[in-house]
Formats: structure tokens, sequence, C-alpha cells
């Protein structure tokens, strides 16, 4: 393993937490707010921290797949326990502010906080800060920023970036990096301006955007969404969840003028089926069963469809009081997640499909004996290793939820309380169901269940693998 | 497709069906009971049948893969169409009667009857027979009885036993079914036998031998095994359920005197490592939660744990009443399931140990890139090919699970509920939590979701593939 080239990585995302700090500190300055010597020491202890790794002696740039790995989970635990500390300067428990943190960095927006509009400002965008940080990855900028990381640097994207094949949008990974960052920050820009038309403050615009985007969820406002009480920007923010949830790869092909062969992507298709196919599902569940509005039920279900299956997790009502039938169709679109390649989370769309079209090629083997053909995903052939790698990322997911489930059933909630949350954790969604609902927070459960959640949360962004390498003996050997 | 002889192999059943229903006349007649016209008109119709369909005049006695799967998934069908007939005779509706056979024959135990004792003697005879034909495979019995189906016998077999491989323990088929069910009939002679000396009445001895070593469940007193009140017969219970859920093959080992090489078994290992830790985990929630007694908690878990393990489904004790962790980890060990090729339902041990062994193995594939070991058992390999269905089989459970959960939610019940009664009948334990808890029955659904429960429970039996091969146009076509 490259251990110097490890410390200089998380030295550097060091660095970059550091000076992402710096605009926070500065709103805070200009709001005068009680949260100046938070960010003032949160500032000089990430740059001095991230400096004193730096230093540590370079002796090769071969960064190996495995050292990808352990570098991707080492910066994102640092960055947790790094990001949590304007939180406990300003004044909450480290634990609780590490949640708050993990789960901003992660974009899963379960908060901790019951009224995030009474923090000062400064929080308030370091908060969502987080979440833009998170979504396209905190290596992904990196290596947007600083191509110097060399030959290893594709083994930290392919390990930071989600999905079951990590797509090359340009022949090096720098420029593939750049081209993200791109599309992201266009797509930033074009949600806050959009919603600043439609009536929203503009740092409840920019802010929004920054979670929109990530698919993170946070809001400054208590009722989220719903506080706007704005049709249009219920709209405006459905479209963008949609797009942010969208393989950036496709985005890329529309921003070349590419629409044909963006539109025709089979991950595209089957995540825009399931999104209809549940919102109307729902509609009906909510206009026939309650009795709502046709309108009413159309807009409510298509926003938290769309809200819970993008991973992004606001709320413009309180789906925990809908019938049952409509909450197990959204828990359905939470363990499916967005497409891979995207900010979102979940399982990835791309993932199912190729998960059904093996159950599929299974029957026909039984049909027809000698025939195995191989699977095909977007046209070409998906080799037997990524088959084999989804259906253990699909065993390990559905491992990792029962046990986290169990965990948290630890605390005596009931179980759609327990299970909810270790879905909407390792999706990274943000609210679950019952105690955790739409209206509720993380904040009544024990530290320990706290810590087990945060766990949770990582191990679904980083999509399993990167955290568990971490527990083999042998990465920790010279 | 070798339509004459599937024809015939149903006919066949349909007259094994008939047969079996005569010792029930027999009690009904000698009982004096009100089933006696029930029985009379169920053999008539179902040995009629039997005699039409057998009369198909043959061609070929080569029976494939598919065929196998097909004869099999469309016996299971007739099975339970038929077997429902004593009860439709006796006043039950049509589709509650197939819920109950199908959950005799799958041995899931589910029942919609509120009171068992008030059915009269013969049909209780019944429920519990189907599930001891069922146990061990009704085509299996068929095999050893009628070796005459020649060649294709072995994928009869295949498609019907549990389990990712399906094992010979003879060189030839017939041997092997014969092999099985001697074990099965000392079994069952064995448990009756004790049952009786420690004081159960001979026909409740018979007919919980039936259930218990086919892992069925059904009990012909209302309040279950808690009825009789007896440490003894639960812990008597309690052994004979765990010998069940055993791999019949390492019971055969045992037979032949091979008690070493039966005790190195992987998976009987790994199922009693479950057991226990399961049995200690809510042991001692039980005592430091709730405050029970240690003897009692021991007793109460044990017997729930190997219970729902071995997906029986008896019960001394309201579960559904346990802390929520308890619950959670009880909910745990219905979806693992017993052992491979027993009589158990579930996931079975031998897939979950070989998912995690894939789930290693992909973590040293990112620690070493070049190395690929393959996947070993019982120290034998286990061919890629045995992987991907196993991985496709977790896929397709969860699945099922998931849109079953949905369908039953639109009752309009809680989570626990839907999710509880879609695990329950997929893993063929019978109860679940909440609203169809130890205490109550699944009457109170509307026929759509129990037609949908019935084919779950099917589906679970028979490991999914056999019934969604049906589906497959192709299977139709000449």
């Amino acid at each position: 393993m490259n251990r110097p080239l490890i410390a200089r990585v998380v030295g550097l995302i060091l660095r970059i937490e550091a000076a992402c700090m710096v605009p926070c500190l500065l709103i805070a300055l200009f709001t005068r707010g009680p949260d100046v010597p938070a960010f003032c020491w949160s500032i000089a202890l990430s740059g001095a921290a991230g400096f004193l790794l730096s230093g540590v002696k370079q002796e090769s740039k071969r960064l190996q797949t495995r050292d990808g790995f352990v570098a991707v989970a080492l910066c994102w635990i640092v960055l947790g326990l790094f990001g949590a500390l304007p939180y406990a300067f300003y004044g909450i428990s480290y634990v609780d502010g590490v949640f708050e943190t993990v789960s901003g960095f992660t974009t899963t927006g379960a908060t901790i906080i019951a009224a995030p509009s009474a923090l000062p400002r400064g929080l308030q965008f370091w908060r969502a800060l987080t979440q833009w940080m998170g979504g396209m990855g905190v290596l992904v900028m990196v290596l947007a920023l600083l191509p110097s990381l060399g030959e290893g640097s594709v083994n930290l994207m392919k390990a930071e970036s989600p999905g079951p094949i990590s797509s090359k949008l340009q022949p090096k990974t720098s420029e593939t990096a750049k081209s993200l960052y791109i599309i992201y920050i266009a797509l930033t820009a074009a949600e806050t301006i959009l919603l600043r038309i439609a009536g929203m403050p503009l740092f409840d615009s920019l802010t929004t955007a920054f979670t929109t985007i990530s698919t993170g969820g946070f809001s400054v406002r208590d009722a989220s969404i719903a506080y706007y009480q704005s049709e249009a920007i219920n709209w405006i923010i459905v479209a963008f969840m949609f797009l942010s949830a969208v393989n950036f790869g496709a985005l890329f092909q529309v921003q070349r003028g590419q629409w044909k062969d963006a539109l025709k992507s089979e991950e595209l298709r089957t995540y825009a089926a399931i999104t209809l196919g549940a919102t109307a599902l729902i509609t009906l569940d909510l206009v026939l069963g309650v009795g709502k509005g046709v309108y009413e039920s159309i807009s409510q279900s298509a926003f938290q469809v769309v809200t819970l299956m993008t991973t992004t997790g606001y709320a413009t009502a309180d789906f925990d009081l809908w019938p049952y039938f409509s909450k197990s169709i959204l828990l359905l679109v939470m363990l499916v997640g967005g497409c891979a390649g995207s900010t979102a989370g979940g399982l990835k769309v791309s993932r199912v499909v190729i998960l059904y079209k093996g159950l599929r090629r299974e029957l026909r083997r039984i049909l027809h004996t000698r025939e195995v053909r191989p699977l095909t995903l977007e046209g070409s052939r998906v080799d037997e290793n990524t088959v084999s790698s989804v259906s253990v990322f699909f065993f390990a997911y559905i491992g990792i939820m029962v046990l986290c489930t169990a965990v948290v059933s630890f605390e005596n909630v009931d179980l759609t309380t327990s299970l909810s949350a270790a879905l909407t954790t390792i999706s990274n969604v943000g609210p679950g169901f019952a105690l955790i609902g739409p209206t509720c927070n993380f904040a009544f459960f024990t530290p320990l269940t706290k810590v087990v959640l945060t766990i949770t949360m990582l191990l679904g962004r980083l999509e399993i693998m990167p955290l568990l390498v971490l527990l083999f003996p042998s990465v920790w050997k010279k």
C-alpha cells in the first residue's frame, strides 16, 4: 500500500475542506453571527492537520485499486470528523455534529437539528455546502482541480463514483472530472436563478440548489420545501431533482447535442418509467383511497416520488400519513434509487436492471439448457465480473440493511421506524417513516444508534466496498 | 416439451393425493364425523381426474430440465386445487381451502382457520398429512414408490428439492428418494413415540410429528404447542424441529455411522451457530429488557428461534409482544431458514454462506487484483454457475417479498403486517407479526390477497424458478 500518497491525498482533502469553510466564515462575519469563532477554529484545525499530512515524504505516485479504495474511505471518514467541528464549536454534541456532517457529505439529508432555520447563516451555508461537495464526490473535485495525482487517479474515481460500471466521459481522468463539474455547476446555477425568479429569497435559492443538485435534501426551513407554499417552486425542484439523478454521462451527451443517444439510454428509460409508474399508482391511491383532489394528488405524489427515488429527501407533504400502499411504493423507490453515475443513492437503476436481466437469463438457462447469452446493458456486453459484483453488492446492501434494522430496534422502536431508518441511511435519502417521518428528526436516538446510522450512510454513499476493505487486516500490514 | 409424460406425472400425483385422502376418510368414518361425504367426493373427483390424465398416450420417456420444472410446478398447483376439495365440500370457501391446502403442502403453516380444534378429525388429519406429504416432496415420494419414470427422473428431483446444489445420496435417483423417505419416516415415528411418552394424546402425537418433521407448523390445538403446557413436550419438539431442518444428506451420513463427516458440515455448523446465537441474544433481551426469569427466557427463546428458523411456525409464547430487538432477530432467522436438502424453507443456510463467501471474494479481488480463487463449500469447489444462480435466487427472493408486501399493503394494513406476511409466506414459516402474529390468523384478508399469498407460498417452496418458467410463452409452444 502506498501510505505516503494516501496520507497526501487525505491532507489535500482536509485543506480543501478548510478552504470550503472560508465562505461560511465570510457569511458568518457578514451576518455578525455567533458562529464566527466556530469557523475560525475549524479552519485552523482542519488546515493545520491538512498541512501536516501533506508534508509526508512521497516515494511513488502509483495508486493501485486497493489504495484507491482505502484512500477514498479514509478521506470520507476524515471529512466527517473534521467537518463536524463547526457544529461542535457552536455547541452541538460531537456525535450529533458528525452525524449531521456525514449526512451532509453523503447527501443523505437525515438531520438531528429540529429547527434548521434557527441556526446562524454560516452554519446553514456549511450544512448545504457539505451536500454540494459530497454530491459529485470530493475526490472527483480534487481530480478536477489538481490533475497532478497521476497514474492512479482513475482508481480514486472508480472508488468514489456510484454505479456498477464507471464510465469515462473523456480519455483523461482529470478531463472527465472537469466535465462532470461543469455540468454540476451549470445545473446548480440554473436552478438558483429559476428559484429566485419564482420568488424564493437568494440565500434560500442558492442553498436549495446546492441540496437539490446533490440530491441531498437539507433545507434551511423547518418545514422543508412545504414552507414556500408555491407550486412553481415545487415543480422547478421536481425537475432539477429528476435531472440530478440522471446518469451524468447522459447529461454530458445532451450538452454535446447528442439528444437522441442520451434518450436511448436503457437506464434512463427505466428510471423514467419507474418514476411515472410510482407517481401514477400513488396518485390513484390518494384520489380513490383518501379522496384528495386530482391535481393535488398528482402534485404531491410526483414531488414525493421524485424526492425519495432520487434520494433527495425534501418534503412538501407528510407522506407518513398516506395509506400504506402508497408508503410501500415509496419504500420501494427509496430502495431502487437513481441512476448510476449521478449524485443519487440507492441500489441504482442500472444495478436493478442487471439483476433483473440476470434472473431472465437464469430462466432461459433452465428452458434452453445449452444457451448462455451474455448480458447486455445500453447495447454493450456486461462482463461476468461486473454481473457478479452487482450480485454481491445487492447481497451486502440487503445484509447491511437487515443488520442495521436489528441494531436500531435495540432502542425498542417499532419495525417501521427501524427498517426505514436503515433504508433511508444506506440509500442516502433522509427521512423515513413513523418516528423518523418527514416531520420528525433523528435527534432522539442514542449516540450508539447515531454512530451506526452514520456508518450506514457512509456505506451507502461509498457503495460499501471501500469501507469493508478497511476491515481486512492485510490492508494494514506493511 | 414432453406434454404426454408431464400429463402422466400430474395424473399420478392426483391418484396419490386421492389415495392419501383414504386414511382421512377412514378416520372420518371411525369418528362418525360430518366430513365423510366431503372425503368421498374429493377422493372420487381427484381419482377420476388422475385416471383421465394417466390415460394420455405416451411417446417418449425423456424428461428434460425444463420439463422437470414445468411438471413440478403443475403438480404442485394441481395438488393445491384438488387438495382443497375436502375443505370446500365441508363448507369452507374454495379460496380459503386452497390457501389452507397450499399452506399445508408447502409446509408453511399459515392458517385461515381460527379454531382448528373445532374441525372434524378427518379434516384435522388431512391438514397435518398435507404438510407431511409436502415436506420431503410429493414427487420425491413418487420417485421412491415408482422408479419407473426413467431417465428424466433426476430432473423432477432437481426441481423439487430445496437448496442450491442437489446432492445425490445414492447413484440412482429412486434409491436416493427411498433413502430420504426412510430417514423421514424414522424421524416421524420416533417423535410420535416420544410425544406419546411425554403425555400427548396419540392423535395429537401423530399429527404433531407430521407437522414437525415436515417443518410445517399446523397444530390441532387452537393455542398451538402452548396448549400442552409441558416443558418435556416443548423440548422434544425443539429437538425434532432442529433435526428436520438439517440437510438430510448429513442425517444419511449419521444413519450410516459417519458421525464425524456429518458434524464437519459447514452448513450444519453455521446453522447451529445462528440458532445458538439468536437464542442467546433473545434470552438476554428477555431477561434484561422485560425482566423474565432466566429459565423461562431460555426455554421460550429457544423454542421460538428454532420454530421460526426451521420455518415450522408453532408457538409457545406470543412473540409479537416481545421487545422489537427480539422481533427483528426473529425476522432475520425467518429470512435465513434451515439447511438446503431439508424440509425447511427460507433462503437456506448454504445459500447465505455462498453469498457471504462471494462478498469476501469480491473484497479480496479489490485487495489483490490478480487473485480470483474459486468458492468452496463443504470442502469442494462451487462452480460459477451455481454462485450466479444463488445470487439470482437471492434477488428474486427479495424482489418477490417486496412486491408481495406492496400488494398486501393494498389492504391498508401496517408495514409490519404486510412485510411479515410476505416474509412468512415466501419462507414457508406460518405466523408473522402484528395482525398475523402467532395468536392471529389469515382469515381477515380479502380473497385477492389470499391468492397472492398462496402463490407466494408456492414460490417459496418450489424455490421460485419452476413457477416463473411457466410465465415464458415459449414453454407453451409445441
